[in-house]
């Protein structure tokens, strides 16, 4: 009985503003306020991730009266919000990355921009945002995306790196459900995550903060997921290590790495070569590249493929034994980033690379999966996945 | 040697900008800017909580190369923030809540100031947020407050809420400790929790989604720990229940009432009358009403005061077997908020009230605890909580 009502009720909740009469976002109700002074464009060489930004943003205002007044795309600028705003107190914030890419005949595409919208609305019901119409946003996007073209690179390994966000704008200090929204684009052009090829990267297993957590919010990109990581990060920075590497519970399960997901390739129990993943128990983050590299692993059919728990200690068995062939994470900014090294409990644990070539940086999966996901993204290879705007 | 290290890097992490040679929060630097229009005041009975604010405002911002810039005291008004700004993207913001009261001689006072400045720093480290005297922004909130004294209300049970906040302010979308952070404070004149004197609530035991965890963030007043609690509080809300109650774990213990601490007062295994509350185990926040709450208990000397967990089977049993005397949640919007029913998996339980008056709405240990915070935060009582300006 509990759990029926349960259900009922999570599902009113998350659906009552699409039954309502509220008013949806409506892209063919755009205004298009254009710059009037363009910002000279930086070379790409001298692209640093996230600190560049296109001439226009996309914004859309919700009300919990009106529901969603008409869309802008606008000149790139300053939020001007009063210091109550609930962002500011309560973390009302979720966002999503994606990206851009130019093909060889100039054509701009997106990467299955339909997982972005459906997770972001999942992840603005579980912080009581309001629902908003997925395809419509789809449709600004590539209205942004034409105005601000000049801003997409053209080479290969670069993208104009997208950030849609909504903000909880309500001027009160009350914990409740904000009356208010505010859902905004912002734009910047990307290098390739590894300017000179792959890097791998040092991981420090964090055994002290814990990220997520059954019932908790790991499965949502939520805002308030993301500062608790700085801490563990910069510990593992200050100790010579690129990231952390999550673990959840006393036997110290595998779940993510920094903020990407996490992948095992290795020979397992019964000597398979099998493609392990952390599986999407509610404090995973469901992560588009993740499901990517699953697909293509799985349709591959060259090895097992399987979404399941591991601990840190049969990990280090593992390696110590030899049976582990690769590992790497995986999310929008980087597709894959090869791991060599994990610090655990005191001892650093070594991952092999390319065992064919010693100056690899990355295995030969691992390479593979980066190349078959960029053929796709810069249309190389035809697939549903890449949407030509 | 891991415990080891790992303390010694957090506690350089902690006090790094202590240690550094940037520049301190410094009250004697602050810039005022009195406000050109002052707003009119808003009459006692019109008060809503959190939604009118006062004339002025502090602001503070940091930096990572010179740390602290000259405080100002300047007119109430919005903040204009990139959208690629921090906060809006990984919930880089902590706060608290502390009051500002009228003692019947017109002084203001401000109610154990130092515990909302030590926790706020140990929020501020938590999330990679930088450090700051914590004496001197309690100098600038009493400047603050004489510089708006019209809008502290006068009568017992109103007060001036106190909202500082710290938000990170860096205009980078990458993932890392904010180079750039604003202090403020606002504040804004509430009234009594309970307009027409106590009203005890129905709180709904929330078995669907935890709100903290052991090495996550719970003890942390954090803007990342609200934002999931609307959905729980919204679902309770619905059902006809004022509040959530938080569990925690597969025994369904006790931890916390919708943003409150929670107390249980009771005759235990034992048959001693005992109070109860969840103890510092990291995944409650250290209340400054809870500590107050606990001292006074322990002054009083006339039942036995206990951190401790408890599960809602247990309390369940002793509901049942009339063993449970009061329960009250608290903090400091309300000090205290007697709790009359808690539904848990489909069942109404009730707690007792006061059984000499079956019209009262809070038990005579509740009222006792909640007179005597109030005596001391409005003067009626000495104590070194109590701070005047």
């Amino acid at each position: 009985m509990f759990a029926s009502r349960y259900l009922r009720q999570s599902l009113t909740q998350h659906t009552r503003r699409f039954n309502s009469t509220l008013a949806g976002l409506d892209a063919s109700k755009v205004k298009v306020t254009k710059s009037q002074a363009l910002k000279p464009l930086v070379a790409n060489k001298d692209l640093l991730f996230g600190h560049t930004f296109t001439d226009h943003m996309i914004t859309a205002d919700w009300n919990e009266q009106e529901g969603w007044l008409a869309p802008e795309i606008r000149p790139y600028g300053n939020l001007s919000l009063a210091p109550s705003a609930v962002v500011f107190h309560y973390a009302s914030e979720c966002f999503e990355g994606m990206k851009a890419y130019k093909d060889k005949k100039g054509n701009t595409r997106l990467f299955r921009p339909d997982m972005n919208m459906a997770r972001m609305n999942r992840s603005t019901a579980r912080i009581a945002l309001p629902q908003f119409e997925g395809d419509e946003l789809i449709k600004l996007i590539k209205e942004y995306a034409k105005l601000d073209d000049r801003w997409i690179p053209n080479d290969r390994g670069y993208s104009l790196y997208l950030r849609p966000t909504m903000i909880g704008t309500q001027e009160a200090l009350g914990v409740n459900a904000p009356s208010n929204a505010k859902l905004f684009v912002i734009g910047c052009p990307v290098g390739p995550y590894y300017k000179t090829g792959f890097a791998a990267v040092k991981l420090m297993a964090t055994t002290e903060y814990v990220r997520a957590w059954p019932r908790g919010t790991g499965d949502a990109k939520i805002g308030g997921n993301y500062a608790p990581g700085l801490l563990p990060q910069r510990m593992a920075a200050k100790a010579g290590y690129q990231q952390n590497l999550w673990l959840f519970g006393d036997d110290h399960q595998l779940t993510e790495v920094g903020t990407m997901n996490l992948f095992i390739l290795w020979k397992n129990e019964s000597n398979e070569l099998e493609l392990v993943t952390p599986p999407l128990d509610g404090s995973i983050l469901p992560g588009v590249t993740r499901d990517s590299i699953l697909s293509l692993a799985r349709g591959w059919n060259e090895f097992k493929v399987t979404e399941r728990k591991m601990t840190m200690p049969q990990l280090r068995d593992a390696i110590k034994q030899d049976r582990v062939v690769e590992m790497f994470g995986a999310g929008t900014a980087c597709i894959v980033s090869p791991i060599k090294t994990i610090e655990y409990l005191g001892e650093d644990l070594s991952i092999p690379l390319d065992p064919k070539d010693p100056t690899s940086q990355a295995g030969p999966y691992t390479r593979r999966f980066n190349d078959e996901i960029m053929d796709i993204q810069y249309g190389d290879k035809e697939s549903d996945w890449s949407v030509v705007i």
